[in-house]
């Protein structure tokens, strides 16, 4: 028997239940375009909300070198400090860089919950904040998604500002007051509020510890948490996923700086991507089409056939691989359409011709 | 009472044990050379072991944007493959990225040994990969730091190839053959072994999961897996911390590339950083001091007193930050120097100078 017998069985089983993946390399050609496996495609399934990754600004920003070390050794840089200050100016309080939302949120979850402590998490929370809780010693209470009435007594409410996979934003105004509130605001940031602060800023309100990303609408990459100086101060001293690595290479710093920059004043873009999400949105409607949520998300549950609507999709030259388990329960399986401000009215039409009626 | 009382409360607690962490920035001004707290320090706390983070060709390989999404959904690009490529040129064997060396081992160690299965960890491993067992299913068997004989019988072996905070080599050739093995790389890559494959390599061993990072002496960041065919499909199907994350950055992935083409021939610079820990372990031992290891990491244990010496470093104008938990055990607080192939003799004598008899 081979050393690695066991991986191969495993791989089998996954490819026998359908759930073995393989990496499919695209070359962008334009901020909504690019090439894969040979044919040119409608880019429908990127988190570049905005346009921003292809921005020749955020592009040109990058600059610098690798950081050498962890935050705390050798590695913080003037880059970082830039970037924190600026995401103080935008937030309104202080902030910690992170080399990834996933690193983000382990650090939040990992750190702040104690042993004893309750903590309300929604049952569709991101895989991240599911394994953060799963290194913390706080007793979880996972609640049903988007359910205010479901959290109850609890020290801790998880949430995220807009639901990655299912498109929506939960009622946040509606949930209880009294839990210290986590909200991840990856998919909402740069989209939703005022100069596009969040889910949680649209409907009036602070999050007591705020996940962000710099990777979707931000357009370059890594994460950071914003909160109380007291709550920087102890995910500095206590995060393992922030002591324990490489800070973010310099130039990664500077792109994440040039597109927050571009992204508070993006009101033009902003109005295009809604302009957008609404012509697709009628569109589905009209062809019969149920789609999820009321964003740029757009995701349609079509369970098992989802990944061969994909494949159709594919062939129509429209790029929006389908989504199925980990990532969604079995029987969930979706075909997730997200759209960016970038999409001309002739993209979305023709997302619109080739996915057809329902 | 303040809704974040608790997090002050620990903040202070932290305080009195003195085990509370401040970032501080370095504005590098040349290969190991910088400003802290506006003054020109000689920086010996460096991951970049061959200076290639100062290298200009490195930093001017940055190009390109965000990667807009995961590798699975939208955001596999050419730069990703070309490096994948390049790390199996180089190692023989099929290569995964991931965004750190973090994400990557939590990715190895949730994902490869399942319930049921015994993994033998030595006791010094890294904050990551502990955190990954933490999220595994398996049965951990810490075994004593560098003790073949302590392993037994187990499913799984996990070691470091260069201990990060005690500077030396595991007997590598002494563990048992049975168990799969798991190595990361970090710290050995890019200075031991042929080409600077790893400590694994220099003793003519290939772990079956070989886990690198490109932030250390590669200049850049971002990490990878590299092994057999199957272990790479199990990790992409599978790797919680590999399907759910954004990609790396494309400018990264053209450092990260740019790096490793100039450490696969960077012979000189290993021979001048072969030179350098030579000179400055030497000149400890003249001064009375006994430093860890046998390598580029040279730890003190000083206990109590490393945050003290670490400063009075500071006051002379050599930057090595005390290194104290959960870093290192309480009573093993050290300071740990870093040599890099770009120290000028005379600064390896300055601190020596500084640092003065024992």
């Amino acid at each position: 028997m081979s050393r690695t017998a066991r991986w191969t069985r495993r791989n089998q089983e996954l490819a026998e239940r359908g759930l073995r993946r393989a990496v499919r390399t695209l070359t962008p050609t334009g901020p909504t375009t690019g090439v894969l496996d040979g044919r040119e495609v409608i880019v429908a399934c990127s988190n570049d909300y905005l346009g921003l990754a292809a921005d020749p600004q955020v592009q040109a920003a990058a600059r610098g070198g690798g950081a050498t070390g962890s935050r705390l050794i050798s590695g913080s840089r003037p880059a970082h400090r830039a970037l924190e200050e600026a995401l103080e100016d935008w937030l309104g309080r202080p902030a910690l860089l992170f080399n990834s939302g996933y690193q983000a949120n382990l650090a939040v979850l990992s750190t702040l919950p104690e042993a004893g402590d309750v903590v309300a998490s929604d049952a569709l929370n991101h895989a991240s904040l599911i394994d953060g809780l799963r290194l913390s010693r706080a007793t979880r209470r996972i609640v049903p998604h988007a359910d205010p009435d479901a959290v109850g007594d609890a020290d801790y409410l998880v949430l995220e500002g807009l639901y990655s996979m299912d498109g929506d934003v939960p009622p946040l105004t509606r949930y209880p007051e009294a839990p210290l509130r986590i909200v991840d605001e990856a998919h909402a940031l740069g989209v939703l509020g005022p100069e596009g602060r969040g889910a949680s800023a649209a409907a009036g309100l602070v999050p007591d510890v705020f996940v962000g990303t710099f990777g979707k609408a931000g357009g370059s990459a890594g994460a950071f948490v914003s909160g109380p100086a007291e709550l920087i101060d102890l995910l500095t001293s206590r995060g393992r996923s922030f002591i324990f690595t490489t800070a973010l290479p310099e130039p990664v710093a500077h792109m994440a700086l040039a597109g927050l920059t571009r992204l508070r004043t993006a009101d033009d873009r902003r109005e295009r991507l809604a302009a957008n999400v609404r012509r697709l949105r009628d569109g589905l409607a009209e062809l019969g089409w149920q789609a999820l949520g009321d964003h740029h998300i757009v995701p349609i549950v079509v369970g098992d056939g989802a990944m061969d609507l994909a494949a159709r999709l594919l062939d129509g030259g429209v790029f929006a691989p389908g989504i199925r388990p980990p990532t969604v329960p079995a029987g969930q399986e979706r075909l997730r359409l997200t759209v960016s401000s970038e999409h001309t009215e002739a993209q979305i039409d023709r997302i619109l011709e080739v996915l057809g009626p329902c």
